[in-house]
């Protein structure tokens, strides 16, 4: 059992799985263009299946050598998540299940230690974000109501109920067209702007001191 | 009467306080939506109502635990303040007060410790950036002077008046679709672009450099 | 002489002035508009003219006091400058000149310390992002050569001459709306991608190490 | 033959190169104008074939002069490349190779000690932000292959392939306009908010990490 686990974790086996994944990276890429589909459907979704199989096979042969102790490992976790969604059956509805097959793309995290670290240093940033988050997910929740009560009526399209007003203060927190939407609603009610500017510079702030924070840890480290 | 000051502060009712808080946050946003506040709405606004009333009496009896005291703290004020609103009768013009209901979500910021943190991180990066954000204020001014006295007669929609042009210009500033309106311009002052160009650059170098102070402060604590 | 030179340096002659310039800035602002101008067009022009004299005094006893030492300070070449401009006679085609009585506004940088040290933070991070500037302004220039060649029959109002492409890169590489150019461009050429993507990468790679010498020699200072 | 190699890398030679550049660049952005090709055609590409052939001339003895070592310095590579370029003969389909005749205004970045040192340390960082890069490059990877299958028959314009796709990521990513895209998504699909919100939160996040790598890589140096 031990050597069943030294032999599927040796460095020619973990090359022979990133190869594998890239091989399946590029035909789920290409299985995107219904002329090659319609060309060569059959050998892609061929190469895809004898992929998948290898990922079953491997991921069995891991569980098989270590056990429970698999799990301990949230990349096995993550690893035996995303080859388990390609063996739901695609039943009505579960077509959604049959997307989510791109994600064992994402396999390569996990198999590959620089990027492991990447997404480990990302991670590792959130603890420290968590309140300024906390407190830009507050400056949101209560600017969307205020917009819906103000806006409702005379700006159905942007502000007709929460998440509408949600989805355009987003907007306008990324600075993309933003005065499309407050120069319409000034149009309407003359003052909004001092409503808007308030928020977009308040928001700003605040994401700027969320950067910071980043900047600051990743610099302590 | 020190008793009673523990009490009202002790954790299991600030515990209790920070859950009405979140309880009134979610009807406040479920009180957007017309269609639950027909099927709803006395429930609702009844749920509302309670939780004021806890309020009320929980910043009453901090009142008379510590007396004139209580306002020392400003966190007290913003509390006071944001509760006593709710508890000015609506009439006519005063529409507005109402809508400032949903400011009590913000008693979050001064119930959890962390929060009031951050708030306080972002409030003493304010001074180090006073100078810098005159200076911003400074290049504005100008600047919706000179575009008022360049544009207002080709094109009031964006520079008819001082207000318009200190509105367009932050739009400018903001990178937002900048070009719809200089391009305008150009059509009318082929030599706008000198104007224009040369304010988005120190507008965005001014900004560089209060963001630069934020983090610098931000470092050295 | 000392004396005089003692006196209109002192405090409280420093401090009127500093009234002068904010009296006049507003007088300025208010003088955008034409409601304002048929009503009090006088009072407005009046309060400018006495304005500009006490400013006209001021620099006059200074003159007297230092002499030609009077110019060794490049803040009082500003202060000059920029009043000595409001005493042009308006003629035809100085209409510029009278539009630029405003940056007289300007001389509450030369005349508070803060603001002073400001503008010398902003302009001593300039030796430091002389090279990598040049470098983009390189970019620019070969991009704006090329996007000529490429796109000048297909594009005319994007890419119709040197100095309209450099508009359109200039608007493309502050990421406002690019994609309405980019996408146009691809419908004539679809290879067109390849050459704006790379440039909005490469821009905005030189542009981030502008910003990051800013900070890096901010941090040192 | 040494002799010849100090000559050639003598100041005085250095300057002269730097100045046949300089003019060359002005030449070239003079010949981007039809009016000034149609006036004095002749001219410019006289001084351009003049230039060129002192190129050619320089790069030869250099040749000459060092032989084989020549190609050591990858400056020297790149100088070639760009110098050679203009001798093939331009026949149909190397039009694209006249274009990038302009490339050799990039020579000053050879010629130039200080433009050198900028671009050396924008390569430097290079390695620093290869695994965030590849991070980033991995989520548009399975975002567009995701974006084609669930939106290719409904929004053609925009994810109809999985270049469209990639492009339209980009877009979204880069915060320009990208509501237009996610609204218009939005009105076929309600839920797309929930594929492309997180999308553009997950990759301003990464995007966020690389350019601190770049950042705590500066500042280490
Ligand atoms: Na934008
Ligand atoms: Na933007």
């Amino acid at each position: 059992r031990r050597r069943l686990g030294e032999w599927v974790e040796s460095t020619p086996i973990q090359r022979f799985v990133i190869a594998v994944i890239l091989i399946n990276a590029v035909v789920l890429g290409l299985e995107t263009s219904p002329r090659l589909m319609d060309a060569a459907g059959g050998v892609l979704i061929g190469i895809d299946t004898i992929c998948l199989a290898i990922f079953v096979v491997e991921i069995g042969l891991k569980l098989a050598a270590f056990g429970w102790r698999f799990f301990r490992d949230p990349w096995n976790v993550f690893d035996f998540v995303v080859v388990g969604v390609a063996l739901v059956p695609a039943g009505a509805g579960l077509e959604v299940l049959r997307t989510l097959r791109v994600l064992r793309v994402l396999r390569l995290i996990s198999q590959l230690p620089q990027l492991r670290k990447v997404v480990a240093a990302l991670l590792s940033a959130i603890p420290g974000i968590l309140s300024t988050g906390a407190l830009l997910g507050l400056i949101f929740y209560v600017a969307a109501v205020m917009a819906t009560t103000f806006f409702r009526e005379t700006m159905p399209e942007f502000f007709g109920n929460f998440g509408a007003s949600l989805f355009s203060l987003f907007q306008i927190a990324t600075l993309s067209s933003w005065e499309t939407i407050v120069r319409s609603a000034m149009d309407e009610h003359s003052w909004s702007w001092a409503f808007f500017i308030p928020f977009i510079i308040l928001a700003a702030f605040t994401a700027l001191n969320l950067i910071i924070a980043v900047i600051v840890d990743a610099m302590n480290t």
